[in-house]
């Protein structure tokens, strides 16, 4: 047996590969990241990419050394001589600030809005749509704490998802206060919690002190009957006042826009640094306990980092998930589209003519040929297996008389093009096809 | 001091940032990605991706584990609970063998054309234009022997750089014939260098035995002033029947279209299953000793992973080495476009409505807005800051009306345009810009 990839990773394979539905599709995967792309970019986004590992020190910092990303999830990276001070970025928020700070970007007009698209690693037991080396689309907002931005934010994902076809999509939109409305919140839950002390988890016990909010997040059974029983207030009733106008403008911008969201008080995030607007976006098709994605805003992370106060705010959905997501909504992707013209000789001697043709009329458009002599029969059956919309036959006859036939492979009409026009032909196929994705 | 990135590695930053001359421009480098993606597509080439870690294994058989790139360049990635069986992969080749292979291509339409692109890790002492973390575009081409595919390949890596702007680009050809020649060379580089293996260097002396091939590519003087001395003769004198009327059939279709090449009989390969085929491109903006790439076949590949033989042949050039060379020769990237609008309320009270048309012309083009109340000549600066086309200000007076005045940044004219005809303004707005940049 051939070498295989590592468990929990995914190749990104064409068209037409026999085994796709283990793998992915690589332009289901680009047609993610263009849509994204396309309308960031008109945002006023800018494109900014960081390397893929990191010290793990900056990982600690950002994500939170008491997270099971950082304490089980993490892959660390060796090199001959080296202590192992780096490890594989979990997620893209903490580079991008690390960069902001580093570069200087904050002389860029502010709010800076920056957008990536990149691999994550995280070595999670495998399962469906939670792989170990998986893709996020990420958009982050520097320099600005008004609710506008917040707004537009929860705005460009959704209209991502809605510009890839999704329909199912539901925001859940919370907010987890200032720093001060914490405090008051965590007091109320240590008090609550501090009288069943003995009938929380392991893990929660350990919260209790540390960040009792975090216990709302349990994945234990019994924390969860627990809070049931409880009737445990929301964060959304302890938010000061700064916190809830911020929050209700948010909301109000939400709805002029037409974006649907439902509040949702379990949304928390276990991380001093959050402020504020938290979102997830959910959808069924990829099963109740799995996002698409999430954002928050982070006012906080850049002083963490050791660089000065700048406010932030951004998010980052899967593409693996999303894909997942359109597939169980059935949408369809456009293939590649294949080559405008399939271009063969009937015997060697013309091979060599055939190859410079195509690489001539590849200024154009896509142009294939064959690299052996074909009987005419192959060639139709090679060209349509290639999806070409034309194929050319070329004879000794031909070659001689300066011409090629060439078949339309949709109508079967066939043509005689003299040599010396080919490359206007191709450009007026290439202007048609162009004219029908527009339209499409 | 904030936190910093690794040793060795960039971050790719917004045009217009204040550092760029030690990181990339973003738009830079998604200039020579996208160029490469139009002429391999072109050509009939699908995209490909594959894990950014693989197992050692794989990068053993696949570079050879006697290379430095194994020996000291390794990036081990390890996580909780395991043996450390994984390393970034430091080039794209085996991987790419190993896809094909793992998920059948084999069906698919031969030969099979595949491209990607994307980064690669080695941790090499680090130098200018020699990072830990580079990335390259890469061509492979599985599934035949026939010399037209090597001659193709060579012509799209140099129709690539071509098509980016470069000139002084120098492809270096050689060929290393099939094993049973490099056989016969190596018995005949044992018998030169045997009376003389005092004198070669520690690393050379085990080549001897091993590899005496690699002598020649040896970077001690010693072994280089030998090697002079003894006026070896090159592989190229060594080449058998089949492989001498390949290599010729390669040179003859460059010549034919024009790629100008060097016979260099110094181009070697050190791994047993490279065959025939090999080559580099040169360029002296970034030095004499450094490629920008190279390539050649290796048939024996896929066996060395484990899998059924299928020819191959393929080539890769680094991304900032290229860019390294543009810089040189002084080739001038387009900035992204600037906005075709940026909006701005003098009043809180219309700050919603910028925000609300901005977003409804998005679906045209780029369109920015002001989150805040601003002064009509802070409006203007910051919209030259964001290098936009037009600007509107509105007043309690324009939104009472439902028109816009829009100011053209590059003609100073102004024109009222009613609310109800933005979006109308601004689809003639784009597909002018669409038309500006088909022209250029």
């Amino acid at each position: 047996m051939p070498l295989q990839r590592p468990k929990g990773t995914q190749d990104h394979l064409p068209d037409g590969s026999p085994k796709l539905s283990r793998d992915i599709q690589a332009s289901a995967f680009a047609h993610v990241q263009d849509v994204a792309r396309r309308v960031l970019e008109r945002s006023g986004a800018s494109f900014i990419a960081t390397p893929l590992f990191e010290e793990a020190e900056l990982v600690k910092r950002g994500v939170g050394g008491s997270t099971d990303i950082v304490r089980k999830e993490m892959f660390t990276v060796y090199y001959f001589g080296d202590h192992g001070g780096y490890v594989l970025r979990p997620e893209g928020t903490a580079s991008i600030v690390r960069a902001y700070l580093q570069n200087g970007l904050k002389q860029l007009p502010a709010p800076l809005k920056l957008w990536t698209h990149g691999p994550m690693f995280r070595a999670e037991n495998v399962q469906k749509l939670r792989l170990r080396q998986f893709h996020q689309v990420d958009y982050e907002v520097l320099g600005s704490t008004d609710p506008l931005v917040d707004a537009e934010a929860i705005w460009l994902m959704w209209e991502v998802v809605r510009e890839l076809g999704l329909t199912g999509v539901r925001v859940k939109l919370g907010s987890i206060g200032d720093p001060e409305d914490r405090e008051r919140y965590n007091a109320y839950l240590r008090g609550l919690f501090g009288a069943h002390a003995d009938r929380l988890s392991d893990d929660s016990k350990d919260r209790l002190e540390r960040n009792p909010m975090r216990i709302l997040d349990s994945k234990s059974a019994g924390d969860q009957a627990l809070l049931a029983e409880l009737g445990v207030k929301p964060m959304l009733d302890f938010l000061g006042e700064d916190a809830r106008a911020h929050f209700g403008a948010v909301q109000a911008y939400l709805r002029e826009w037409g974006v649907p969201f439902d509040l949702d008080p379990s949304i928390v995030r276990g991380l001093d640094y959050y402020r504020r607007t938290a979102w997830e976006l959910h959808h069924e098709g990829i099963g109740a306990k799995s996002a698409l994605g999430g954002g928050g805003r982070y006012d906080g992370l850049a002083e963490q980092l050791g660089g000065a106060a700048v406010p932030g705010i951004g998010w980052a959905f899967g593409i693996e998930r999303v894909l997942g997501a359109l597939e169980a909504e059935g949408v369809a992707f456009a293939q590649v589209d294949g080559p405008l013209l399939y271009l063969a000789a009937m015997d060697e001697a013309n091979v060599g003519l055939a190859a410079r043709l195509a690489l001539a009329g590849r200024s154009h458009g896509r142009v294939e040929f064959a690299y052996r002599a074909m009987k005419p029969g192959s060639v139709f059956r090679e060209a349509d297996r290639r999806r070409a919309r034309h194929a050319a036959v070329i004879g000794s006859d031909e070659a001689a008389r300066g011409v090629l036939n060439i078949k339309n492979l949709g109508t079967g009409e066939t043509r005689e093009v003299p040599v010396a026009d080919l490359n206007a032909f191709l450009d007026d196929l290439s202007q048609q096809a162009r004219g029908t994705r527009e339209q499409a």
